[in-house]
């Protein structure tokens, strides 16, 4: 069947979310946010594009930084409304310049953290 | 640093997005929504426990089904807004009995079912 972006369910604010996974190791890298338009635009152009809420525009990932994420595959769950993304990553993902943005674990009530920054 | 739920930032309704990963093969199994009650039971259970947004009450996954999610590992993201529970998955994640919630990729604008029914 053919694929309609605004088949998907979005929120109040027109979002849904999207979780970004390596396709090779399987790490899941991030959440982010799209709108139609930006699922839309990452499978046409197979640039990870996500809605910026805090910019409120198109965020584009690794456009200014360079760590762009290339889709390999686009999946969503099965009430609609949330998207899966295995990509390619180039350099960290995460602004901190760390692999993935879930660096931090909660273990025997303390934080932990896991990875460290890139260099 | 002791980790405290309510550190976490949950949005206008009181919920975090969580991301459940198979610990053992690294597949995302589904996104549910957790409020900082449902945060500090997963932690002292053990039993991943969500917060259900169409019943209004928590949702100890697998409760009713039996396809309970034993936590492996808690974690957060560099933003405090999304959480990633690694997780030993009991059967299907999925209401539909499928292994994961994201079964339905996109390929070149068709709609692909990528796993069927356990039976």
């Amino acid at each position: 069947m053919t694929f309609d972006p605004s088949s998907l369910k979005y929120d109040d604010k027109g979002l849904i979310p999207a979780i970004a996974q390596d396709a090779d190791s399987g790490e899941v890298l991030m959440l982010a946010w799209m709108n139609a338009a930006s699922v839309a635009m990452t499978l046409e152009t197979g640039k990870v594009t996500y809605w910026s809420r805090s910019r409120q525009s198109f965020w584009i990932k690794g456009e200014s930084s360079g760590h762009v994420q290339k889709l390999v595959d686009f999946r969503y769950d099965c009430d609609r409304d949330c998207i899966l993304v295995t990509v390619n990553q180039m350099g960290p993902a995460c602004h901190t310049n760390r692999r993935s943005c879930f660096y931090t674990a909660v273990r025997d009530g303390e934080t932990v953290e896991l990875m460290q920054p890139e260099v």
